[in-house]
């Protein structure tokens, strides 16, 4: 695999289970990544190093998923000129999701970082890949692509329900 | 000024004064914009078709800001390859914010919204200027210096405190 | 079966097993209807054209159910002139259900969503069946007796439990 | 003016700042309507007789509105055929909206109430005007012409808010 | 046994798991009480004949459990002199029992509902007891003596944990 | 004035406008009672010495207003047999009344607190009428009457809302 | 063992399981400690007495957990001169941790409780060793020996995640 | 003064005015302080470097007040062996200051926060007057003449409100 364009970290091995879906979609788009764990609290010179070097080894976007009092992605995010994006992940450390969640959106001005659902990995992926697309030609038309099967599941759903009576 | 890279549309004229911060840091960042109301409830087809074409008029990336149910910036990213960032506003509208910053940030899996802080679109334009630094060298400097310039006012701010007892 | 007079939508088949509820009581009423799978972010196109031609094929009502980010009825809603019932479902993608019933029910001035109760798909089809009978006296006498039937129920269950001591 | 099709009722003097924009938007469609205070909590009396009589009075939905522990939409809605439509007021009474809002939305099986946005006693009105309009066609024409208006009214913000650099 | 002091009314037979607790304490304390079915939604007329009656029964005190939009508490509080403790029941109509609870509590000036925790019936009906005792001598000293087995059960806990090392 | 009945206590002299309410509506119903500062977490041994002998002074229900952390009401009532009701004040040092509700009414099996809605000492005060109501016809026959007046009221206010076009 | 330095106090046996985590960490650390039920609601007598005496006895720290309407570490720290550590413990009493969390946290001026996350007893046994060693420069090495085993554990697991892809 | 123990630090100039409460009370008990700005999001490494020297100064307790997702305590306390106290900031940044509160006490295990109420700085200072009286008799007993000053004002306050009637 080529030079990783986007770096996927998280806070806990425990995190794997749901951030594996931002790996996956990276692989179908084709873009090469890399995938860590990096703990803001227990390994923060581990953390300040990745930041702070992240752009100079040619990623483009990174990743962080987090849970409980979630500080990775707003602490790499000030540390990076990079974007970051947030997954905020529903762990057995998480009062239902709104720690994470609450914890990564509500970042001060001048350090944005781009939240995405609960525990939405793949969209996190998706919106990594979006973030190179939009200057790249070739993988803008692989995501209109993309789209398209989206809808295309959709329509095979619903001729389905349009059975039930 | 060139060819806008980045399109920022609100719901209503309201949320002009909130989302005027974006406008502010890409003028400072020296990126071109363009800025408009496009409302998913009341005009539903110019929002239609503004999301569908936005690529193809050279839009890089969306920013999109509504307050209470706030269906502005995913209904777009439904319909556009491009990266959105979504504003939660919080209107006279909206319950505190929560409606607004749930409405944009819990987007089903395919179809993500980059969210922002309530009423944070300051950082919705740096991260608009994040996503394109992030293939641009030029820019990518620039991003690095002003990340630099927060320090300086914190550290500046940090002189006067130090002198209470 | 006649011309439908309710359309039952919603945004993916995992809501089937909610929505079923509201296409059981139209049955149980008498009350033709149609039911159909239209995603408002996988499948835009053809909710756009779904909810604009609704009163032109004789449907009279609209019930729309989604999960998370639930924009399906607000979209509908400004797209159609006929009364939109929304049902928040609380799909795995949903925190607790607060993201579905705020994205259903906050909706801005001009463009209201009819909102349910979290899961409650049966009282949906209630309501729609009480909007068709506001103007057919003998379907509203059906809702009188379907009233006297949720009593009888009440009584029954009251008997066995006056014998608890 | 003609029998009224439409109740508005609220449970408290107080809410009437609030309730008016329900009347108002009646009047603008030509429909009309009643406006009483009727309190679940103070005159149930009152509550069960007009709920009990309204379908006989030739009134078609009701709009109710109260703040607080809600009662008065739930309890008129167990008490009547026809379609009730609740705002949730955010009265002095009230914590944020939220026990307003909960306490009219989250009705039980078999009692549906319609519920709008917290303070939308104008789009209460308009899904009043919905509700007869499904079985009228003059009036459902009026309804296009209000959703275009809505429309205009964007668009000439639109106008101003672009001049914006 | 003799006529009943405390009326224990639930809004459906599914409340009874919960409400048992409440009929339990009474009985240990030798308080008669009848229990029953009384719908807010479904038999309004039952409860406003029920809570009308009440106090010429000779019941002193009643308890109401309900979920989701309970309702019950509040409109028996509003037909009767006498108090009423709410119990919010935790039911799969509600959405974690913060509908329950706030519906129940959030109750407008002039009309209390006594409300304990979410699905404490035990300790409605301890309520009830010493809503009895405030003015009987005899019942005052059995609740002193039932807080005194409170203790001797701490106490007895406490002989094990502290072996704990 | 006789011997009180009632005791109104509460955390701070910062809650007394709130608590006033209390004592109006007992001297309206003519209830000896006395008011206090008894702070659980800045008195507490007076606050375990004025619970430990409330029901030796011939008090029958304390009355109870914190707010925060509000341990005042709870632990009250852990050293009384009497009848506690709990009013959560939403003072300055607390969430939005959030954090003052739960603390007092969220109690664990054994020592309920008869809560009322944040900031309704009003109620507390009429809640307490009513206990002492339920053992004393003649306190009885006032409650009716003042559930009148507050019919009165309504109706009164109604004549002037029915005139609204 | 020689003389306890940390007091782990709960407020019921069911708390236990939980609450083994602060006394796990504490023999880690070599800290002698003792463990106790100490019930705020069920006996108030116990609480204060251990409060009062906690400090003459040589204790430095309490560690108290409790659930639902947890007044125990707010109490014990309003009887006490020493630093009390609060759990808020999730228990079956709690609405989601919520309550716990507000009524231990939200302490009034002059009465602080040093909350942890909740269930977090772990943390509040790590916090109790920090406070001893903050004067006790041989635990204090302790604890940054203990902060390089949770580096150790991440960097461990890094290398697993690092070979997927 | 002599050498600082307590060090307060907080994310912005805007934090000073809930901070200085802090200050006021060390100084009260004439315990040495330093005060500065040390922002987790825009002067990382200051953060970096001033947590890790920390504890090789002298300091004994670090005191970090922030608002909105509120990184800077939760960061501190994984760079230093001392003992952190979060004080939760309501800023304008913050969503109601829920998510201070969340971001600062749902930390992870291994790394705890000693978090106290939402703005409640005064007593971040007692807590850490407390944590250094732990090993300190003559600050031990003026902590508990600043017990009995509370006392006092609380029932100077009590004798004015007991003449209410």
């Amino acid at each position: 695999m080529s030079s990783p364009k986007v770096g996927i970290i998280m806070g806990s091995n425990s995190d794997l289970p749901t951030m594996q879906a931002a790996a996956d979609i990276l692989k179908q788009f084709g873009i090469p990544f890399e995938i860590d764990i990096v703990s803001a609290h227990r390994t923060p010179e581990k953390m300040f190093d990745y930041a702070k070097k992240a752009h100079t080894r040619g990623l483009q976007v990174i990743i962080a998923g987090a849970g409980g009092a979630a500080h990775l992605p707003g602490m790499v995010a000030s540390l990076t000129p990079l974007p970051v994006i947030g997954v905020p992940v529903k762990s057995s450390n998480s009062i239902d999701g709104w720690d994470s969640l609450l914890s990564i959106v509500q970042m001060p001005n001048g350090v944005p970082v781009a939240t995405v659902a609960v525990n939405a990995a793949q969209n996190a992926g998706i919106l990594a890949a979006q973030i190179i697309a939009s200057s790249d030609k070739t993988l803008l038309k692989k995501m209109i692509k993309f789209k398209d099967t989206l809808k295309e599941k959709v329509i095979k759903g619903s001729r389905e329900v349009r059975k039930v009576k």
